[in-house]
């Protein structure tokens, strides 16, 4: 089971003819995510030969449009290819009222249940969790209410050691619990420790993505220790003084960020569009965490 | 002074990655307009390199996601560009309080004047009127309201015959009364005929854009001997009956509304996902309209 995720755009909010706008799959335990949906998503999602109809959650950050403005096309495009299955929607309050007027302008009736999940943007709260898999939003400081999000997986089963499970002919029906941790009691009631039928599970893992805010120290309470970390890099530090006023980071605050939060990798991304060559972004950023990959259209993470 | 069409997006609502929805860039006698405004169509106008700020009006059609979903990010984009220039917007009445919700959600006010013009569903109408240049509304038959646009030239100015003018020893301040028509009355008081000193103007070019429409003949009376007709064509003769359903045109019955209409060129567009390749749909229309040409994505169409 792999833990992957896709970025369908790294542009803010100008676009440009090589970047879309932000919006990323999150693949994870065979569950399929989706993290803001800006123009073209659904455009991006072919591109990168995504099924559409896999995704089950779709989690907006803000409604800042280059973060959105790609759902309502999307959600239509599920409705035309006859989607059934529920989705859920994380998003601020107030997308359910543009849905809304959107869908009675078009006299359209989705195919679908919509569950829609207002999101909280003063606290952490957990919004999605199933066995293996959680989904937490957590506040990010931006010029309107924002959210980053954090999935990570559950603490994973045990692996059972085949070649002590058969010399201890442990009965297949045993097997789940003893992947859960429990010892095997044998017919005569003597105990076989756990930790002699089975490996350490493989880590869990977990990623956080953080776009849009300003550098925001707190925010590493949240994401800390995660495999990878997007975090917003939307200037250098050429335009220090301009990411403070648009409550928007440079690459070296980002990097700031992933040290502090103790993170095993850094992608940047939302990059202004006055950067072509992202490499000075990258250099400044690498000053500080070593470990910094630049986000692209179309580019896979495998953690 | 050119009549130019430049196709931003030819398909239909359910998209794919190799065409874009509807939209369509049309430059006249140096205006420049846009028709309908799917998703990804600020991407489309960068691709094709037409400059944004130049797009004085924009035509809605109607509220289908798939004309105007692209709508709300132009807007945005145009705004973050420091755009100061009014712009007139002509769509469906429900349109302003959606972007009203949309630009309240993300806090935004935008740095130019929009100057919002409900259609009316019922009659022709003059949208818009310049020395030069008229834009009219005209309704068709679709599921929900909408309007197809006729975008006209006026007539044009006589041309100066340049070796007649010398002859008569015209003063360069009577030309542009003669180019208008008038008589060049000499000092003496002879009267020259304006037709010895000009000749015919250039014709003035029209174009017709029907999107989306069932078979509606009686849309002939608006588009009349038009230069220039585009007409949906979602399915070909196959979907017939679905193109009933859906309110939608084959390719057939573009060409039959092309040839009543008595129009110099048809062109298709608007093609449901379904057809990879688009010559059935483009033999079954010239079967009827010889004259007719498939849109595609960046195609120019000089008139």
């Amino acid at each position: 089971m792999s833990f992957e995720i896709t970025v369908l755009g790294c542009g803010s909010a100008s676009p440009t003819s090589f970047r879309n706008h932000t919006s990323q799959v999150v693949k994870v335990q065979d569950r399929c995510f989706l993290i803001d949906c800006g123009e073209g998503t659904q455009i991006q999602l072919r591109k990168n030969k995504i099924r559409m109809q896999k995704i089950q959650a779709v989690f907006i950050s803000h409604l800042h449009g280059d973060h959105y403005f790609g759902l309502p096309g999307l959600l239509s495009t599920f409705h035309l290819l006859g989607r059934e299955k529920e989705l859920d929607v994380f998003a601020p309050s107030d997308l359910l009222n543009i849905l809304q007027s959107l869908f009675n302008a078009s006299n359209t009736y989705l195919s679908y249940k919509l569950n829609f999940h207002p999101l909280n943007f003063k606290s952490p709260e957990l919004l999605f969790e199933d066995k293996r898999v959680e989904v937490h939003s957590f506040p990010l400081r931006h010029s309107i209410d924002t959210c980053g999000f954090l999935v990570k997986e559950k603490i994973k089963t045990r692996k059972i050691n085949r070649k002590a499970v058969d010399a201890f002919e442990v009965p297949v029906y045993e097997l789940n619990k003893i992947k859960d941790g429990a010892n095997y009691i044998k017919a005569d009631g003597a105990i076989v420790e756990n930790t002699k039928l089975t490996f350490d599970p493989e880590p869990s893992l977990s990623y956080a993505y953080c776009s849009d805010t300003m550098y925001y120290p707190a925010l590493c309470d949240f994401i800390k220790d995660v495999d990878l970390l997007y975090h917003e890099a939307t200037f250098a530090n050429d335009c220090k003084v301009l990411a403070k006023q648009t409550k928007h980071s440079t690459a070296e605050q980002a990097a700031l960020i992933a040290k502090k939060a103790n993170v095993k990798m850094l992608m940047l991304g939302h990059y202004s569009a006055r950067y072509t060559d992202l490499k000075l972004l990258l250099n400044e950023a690498k000053l500080i965490f070593e470990n910094t990959v630049l986000a692209d259209d179309g580019l896979n993470v495998l953690l």
